[in-house]
């Protein structure tokens, strides 16, 4: 990626999550970076180009983290820890990614939303499969594991809305309060056995 | 509130949660509802009125479901339980309502940003008070409330995004088992006294 898309990219990410997509315009933009109109279509064709350059790398990123503890040997429990914080760890460091991410996606076109939809399914499936290994090894109680991966992933990407960096604690460290506690949930009870 | 102001919220509710607030023009509304712009005006001064009133009437309709379990008798994990399954309950019955609270509230002049924030906190001190509550008793273990608050609370906002109506489980059902979860997870160990 050269420089000055890396730029445009910044400025997109800036504007469209305090303005939203829709509100934002290729002048906005180009008055932001101090360039022509034109001569941002030297680098790309579209605002909804910029739209999909942000989510779908936002996608990547998440994967990223995550998909090194699908194949991982920690325990699930474990593993589920390292999976929150993670989550939580690109969310607050990509808050305004995130706002874009969670606000604007569904104005992609239909055939890249269907893409962005197909690896957040992908990113769901790590925990939903991390929560099942912990059922079939006995360390989670049997439970509808669709439902606790998305009660896993609301917990970190509701951070979004409220994280602040200038907070008293990191987002790691309240993404492993939660699982704490979550994992504490979804533990067997004492002694329980596959 | 005469039937047109009604309507004039509704069509207000659809275009802001669709479009958002900054993209929705006056004369959007006025042909949504086949009105003449100008007599919009006759029942609401600007356009920052509708999104204030929609975001108020949000922060009521929360408020008013939670209130009663402050002062409810019963025990602190099935009050966070039926807190829990109420608010997912508000969510769903207005996910139109919920987009605009949770995406356009931050657009809001700032003394009525401040009323709506003083109604967030109060909502979400209800439901740290009922996990004090819990702790005090010896029902939960000793843990930071403020953060299983969050917890609790990003459960049923993060529904808004993904919770369709015509999907296999209810709001409620799906908060229930969150509910068990996270109930699970704050629980004092067998035989933990105060």
């Amino acid at each position: 990626m050269s420089q000055r898309l890396a730029d445009i990219l910044e400025a997109s990410e800036a504007l469209f999550s305090e303005k939203g997509y829709h509100d934002t315009s290729m002048q906005d933009l180009a008055e932001a970076l101090g360039l022509q109109r034109g001569s941002l279509y030297a680098h790309i064709r579209s605002k909804e180009d910029l739209l999909y350059a942000i989510v779908d790398r936002g996608a990547d990123e998440f994967l990223r983290v995550l998909r090194p503890l699908a194949a991982s040997d920690l325990p699930p429990d474990e593993r589920l820890r390292e999976a929150l914080c993670r989550h939580a760890g690109v969310v607050a460091q990509n808050l305004r990614a995130a706002t874009v991410f969670f606000h604007e996606w569904r104005f992609l076109e239909d055939k890249r939303r269907a893409r962005i939809l197909a690896k957040r399914d992908a990113y769901e499936d790590i925990v939903k499969r991390i929560l099942e290994d912990g059922v079939r090894t006995g360390v989670f109680r049997p439970h509808d594991t669709a439902l606790s991966a998305k009660l896993v992933l609301s917990a970190g990407n509701w951070l979004y809305q409220w994280y602040r960096p200038e907070g008293s604690l990191r987002a790691e460290e309240i993404a492993d309060v939660y699982a704490s506690l979550l994992i504490e949930g979804l533990r067997a009870p004492e002694g329980g056995a596959p």
